[in-house]
């Protein structure tokens, strides 16, 4: 990847005059079945610019109530585009049909309209990251989103993680992408890339997004030596992802036996692992972990988070269980040979 | 009332010369222990200028997921402030200690500040409105606030019905409003006024409201007018309001026996009666009502407001009972004398 | 007009139920050729909203340079609808086609159109405040709108003054508002009712409008108290500002006489009357004139603004003028007879 | 510079892992002289982010004219910091103290101190790009500044260009970023490097930067592989400026030499020539050099804008200088051996 970075042709973009971006927006594009893409330096600005390019301030947007959007992208959603959050009671970040309807509500001739935020657009995230990495069922994302529609809601998907679904469960992309207006992908993360994501939708869609890329500041000059990453990332990363899950999920039955934790390995769908400790806090759990060299977030007062990528081997990950059993006093792991290994055992990154 | 307004003295209160909206002001802030106090053409704007005054955009406020501020004002606290709603899970608005502190979370080393929106604002609403009318219990407001501080946020009270937690409770509104930042207080709605709010606090904390009140369009001129029938709302309807949340209840009780209705008669605790009609849908019964000169609102699929004010009378009351009982097929109130009468009978008027 | 207030018919304005609010908006709709109008508390407010509803953050507005709206309402354009400020180079308040078309400037294909803020809105003001009562010629008028128009712009004007320009020409409101999209006019100010403004246009747009107006806390309930001053004055002062634009005209002619007074009378079109001093500075002469009862403002290092409303009578006028020669050390004025009267002298009250 | 950027140590920026990042941005400061600085994707974010935490909404700041941040930044001041943009009629972007203290004006006892936007904030912007490159004299800066300090006034500096003032005058960026409470600086243009800016700053305003960097989607992950190309152009390229300043210059003096170009040569003070065409239009002027690859962008009907960078010779300047000539049917660089040179002669890039 570096050597594709180091060799990308560029230009300014702009101007739209760097070829390896274009290049990255048409693959990313054709990839979701949308008619154009927007490459840009981060996820969250793909989604924030999403929401605004459907929005204008005061209207409310329906969230699940962990949505990365909604809890993780400092309060944007409210600050850059003025609108109203509506929360919906997603578990795992899968909500339902009726969530929507209950959310929008009805109108009513004797209550004046002009009182409640008008609902205008509705946001899912596949894989859900507070969720665990949880897969939106395809029959049940396309209900939601026919819901929404009828409505008359704007549909936007948050997919920093589609890949993982993809990888998951065999149906494409383009097939997750398909009812919904505008859908952010992510290149670093998981991808491996080091820096942007895009954001992809209709021709007339995304040139409304390209105006509120550079106001918010995305407007970067020769991104493609940062694009010749993320396309290699599209190319060579994407297809290997389902390692990744598998490692994670392999990790996870073994976690589970662990005392002290509290998991159901049948939750981990993709590569993260959210588990809870039994009077055990977080905080200090991952201070601990971090010193041994694992570095995993906390995500709740007993909640821990580890996330696995690329990179990560399953010996790497047996440390990582290791290391956790050997902070919990657990018994059950001290017969595995990788215990014992000296130096530096970075295993499970957690990021967000 | 009329009279008072017809003879007020006026100046203009964009130069700060109007000599009735400064009575009413001293008068306000005197009832409520504040330095000072600003008046405004609506309790909406007092809410919104008092959340803008504490914040920035970008900022997470705290508020029941049913408070006013949040649903029934267009959007604004986003819209004009640019927070981030984090929502409290109150039970008909009254929320806990423990669920302040969840929703600020606890910071970590490991996880970047910059992410999530920092708390700053915690709002109250005393009485709720969508909770029916509910009063915070002194004790249990005073934990709440006393969290809030503890965890260093501003503290905004929306006491739009204010009165009628002290005509309840005979807990003085300046006690109620202690532990607070700021304090809305409405004079329209149940007080009887026809127009206009306060919004009460620190001298510092008024003159940056002044601020924002001119700024979003709250600079009235010779508002001594409406300031006036303000002034003689709070000097001689105030007290009153105990006689209408007494109706309130009386009514609730009679209304409990009706078939079809869902209701808990000791949960009117002010002027507002909030209850469910079994297998019947709002929308159509308030329309039938209004037809018979009933005035409610929906408030749910199967939920219905009827709010009481000043002007309305026991007689007037049982012929809403008697329209409702008529309309739900009950036998219960066949028998009330007022069934029968003719002529418009405009009783339980339904605002928000 | 008080008495007109005190019996005025009333109902709940959020609900659209207040029978004289929405007579006087029939009544200003009617007057300004347009399909619908809705009432607001302030000026400031049916500008604000005007600007809102026609755009987007990011979008760019035309400005003359002195705009009420861009000087002097609190930075509203900014704070609340997110618009840069464009501005034009008027000579009081007065500018050309070519300045619109020089400031909306030209596309060019090598020039990435995300790169300046889209220009979307025209901003006029008749007559001009800071021009000091400005009228816009009708020709004038009617050329910058139609470069606007074919620039694609929306077109707003703000009115608040615009009863000034009618009386002084005889072209009616309906005319000068004929190519807008949007008209506010005031009822305070010279008008001489107590509170409030109209924002007027197409069905549609005032709808729109009627949203923004509750967000922002525009949604006052029994309005029809001050709408009924508001028609009053509609009604019986429209027609008598006529005399106050030649009172301020005689004030003008007689005020230029004095020594250290730099007027042309010519410019003093309608009722405001704005000067300059010679080696006197503004502030303290309109501090040691207030002092003697006579009320003005400063509106520059050497600039006073005088504004006429009906009230005033050209006894007090004179007296106003013999206050500022005595100030000024004038001997022009010694033998006014009006000049030794004692008692109070409120003549010419300045507000903005 | 590519092979730095493929060695690059990388770590998550979000996280303030990076350290190529951090190494930047310490490099950064210490140049500026100031405490701190954060790295970002482009200049629009770090002048955008800088403006954002000098202010709230409804505050005014203060612009040259033709300022960057006003003028092209897709109206960002205000659709994100809701600042209102008051305008300073610099001189090629060059302004004066009494600009400044004319544009705060006084308070006035009489006059409500809630109506006007209070200003907050002073930008400046040296070398000042629309300006032709102009350089800010010394003394005018601090006199400037200093008289912004008066006032009360937070001082931002757009240093985007700011490495070519130093490469002409001898005086150090940090000589010219003294008086500033915040600097920001960009690595690509002229620099040479692909991606990014900083934004320089005390510690805590730094801090404080970094929270909206996050939110309004700055937060890139392993900017290393970027920041290697910032840092690399820092070291290797900022010393050789004065080349292209002198190489710009050398330019202007032939080209002023040209029928129909309206230059003064001595307005050439950095890399940007900015030109007149007498009697024809820049759109198809600048059109016609394209097809001949060579590139400028128009900036008025009539004028062009000419941007040097280490890459150009003075021979590829010459071939420029030909086309130009040729085009306008000039007679006087007929005799130039290099006009008649084939192959491609991309020559003098503009962009903004």
């Amino acid at each position: 990847m570096r050597a594709a970075m180091a060799d990308a042709e560029v230009g300014d973009d702009v101007y739209g005059d760097d070829p390896t971006v274009k290049a990255l927006e048409r693959a990313t594009a054709e990839l979701l079945g949308k008619e154009d893409a927007v490459y840009m330096p981060t996820g969250t600005m793909t989604n924030q610019v999403g929401i605004r390019a459907h929005t204008e301030p005061g209207d409310a947007v329906l969230f699940d109530q962990n949505a990365h959007v909604y809890i993780l992208e400092g309060g944007a959603p409210c600050a850059i585009s003025g609108v109203l959050p509506r929360l919906l009671p997603g578990v795992r970040g899968i909500f339902s049909p009726s969530d929507v309807e209950a959310a929008v509500g009805t109108s009513h001739p004797f209550f004046p309209a002009t009182i409640p935020a008008p609902v205008k657009l509705l946001c899912l995230e596949n894989t859900h990251n507070i969720g665990g990495g949880s897969i939106w069922p395809l029959e049940r994302l396309r209900a939601v989103t026919a819901t929404g529609r009828r409505l008359g809601l704007a549909l936007h998907l948050d997919g920093a993680r589609l890949w993982h679904a993809t990888a998951a469960t065999g149906i494409s992309e383009a097939e997750y992408a398909a009812p919904f207006d505008s859908v952010s992908v992510c290149f670093s993360k998981a991808l491996g890339a080091p820096v942007g994501s895009c954001l992809a939708g209709s021709r007339d869609f995304i040139a409304r997004a390209r105006r509120f890329k550079q106001q918010i500041g995305g407007g970067f000059r020769q991104a493609g030596i940062i694009a010749a990453g993320a396309l290699h990332a599209l190319t060579h990363h994407r297809q290997r992802l389902g390692e990744v899950n598998a490692l994670a999920s392999r990790f996870a039955r073994d976690l589970a036996q662990i005392d002290r934790i509290i998991l159901d390995p049948a939750t981990v769908e993709t590569n993260i692992v959210r588990f809870q400790l039994r009077d055990v806090e977080s905080a200090s759990f991952v201070e601990e972990a971090h010193q041994r060299g694992l570095y995993m977030l906390p995500s709740g007062p007993h909640a821990v988070r580890a996330v696995f990528y690329l990179d990560i081997t399953w010996d790497e990950a047996r440390r990582a269980l290791a290391i956790i059993a050997d902070i919990l006093g657990a018994d059950i792991l001290r017969a595995l040979p990788a215990h014992a290994a000296a130096g530096p055992s970075a295993a499970a990154a957690a990021t967000y």
